[in-house]
């Protein structure tokens, strides 16, 4: 593949970091569209969830996740470039995602994002968001139902 | 902001390793003051614990800290610049941090790291140092009494 | 020491990355080995396992993990360049590496891995690999008989 400049590596790095930080403010829904594409599939299929889309799709899981838990910590690592093409990309990263409910119960996913990134004059979007998991999960997911 | 440049971006999120590194030595006290200015904030009061200052007060801080306990393991993802004015500038980081005291007892802190960071003619050095959770502390601090 | 450019930075720690990544396939040791120069040590006597060699002794050794493993996550952070010489580096990572075996279960290690690399033809390769451990081990290791 064409070899991707650090400056868009790190950037596209930096969306996947937003996701997480905003995913773990437990309320700023607007920062998590902000990472996404109007249009975006968010397919969290791979670890049991339904496939949404676009921003509508994205608060509506969001505000039932807010809803639910009290405290979210999602660490990113193993950061690599899987595609590059000028204007698209695609990234994965590990993630250690922990939650704890508003009634208390733990849940651990360890598993890997995909993120297939587009750039757009405000920057690097993704278009396509889906998971996998490494291990298998410890807790239950709320909003795998 | 300004953008941050490469350089300083990795830079200060070296600093931040190196600070991990020292507190996992379980001795290297003059290694964590080489990543603090003389006078620096040293203000855990996020997570319970008492501020601090200067390499003084670091000093007898690690000190207890040292005495203590008999392993760590700071894991530092998630790095953002958060702010960059070219001599100065703002690092936050994502932590999980454990420790086993010398009774036995672990303790896991998931957490952020936030660094102040300014230009030195040694390289950067932190300024002000504060923490917040993610998620409740399991385990106690031995420190925060 | 000699400053390491960023793009050899980058380079070697995607080759972490991507050992990682081989190493929770559970499947492809080409991709381990494709980390490695044909005849480098691969040394986990820190962690109480025996030392092996070259792409033989790696793939006798991962064909054994992979046959009493059935999941794997090694998530790597805290990289740091800790030699440069041009042709050869030196890169220090943090991991959490958990496993649960066929028999289910689980196992995770706390500690830090160690790349000695060169530059050859193909890119950087691991000469060396060493590991220690940051926290005493949970669980069992199976290869450590």
């Amino acid at each position: 593949m064409t070899a991707c400049p650090i400056e868009d590596r790190l950037a596209i790095q930096d969306l996947m970091t937003a996701y997480a930080h905003a995913v773990d403010s437990m309320t700023d829904i607007d920062g998590i569209c902000d990472v996404f594409t109007p249009n975006a599939v968010f397919d969290l299929s791979g670890i049991g969830l339904a496939a949404i889309h676009g921003h509508e799709g994205i608060r509506a899981f969001f505000g039932n996740v807010f809803t639910t838990m009290a405290h979210h910590a999602h660490y990113l690592t193993n950061f690599a470039v899987t595609a590059y093409a000028g204007e698209s990309a695609s990234m994965r990263a590990y993630v250690i995602g922990m939650g704890v409910g508003k009634d208390g119960r733990p849940v651990t996913v360890n598993g890997r994002y995909y993120f297939d990134v587009v750039r757009t004059p405000t920057g690097w979007k993704a278009a396509r968001y889906t998971m996998d998991f490494l291990l298998p999960l410890s807790g239950t997911l709320d909003n795998a139902k």
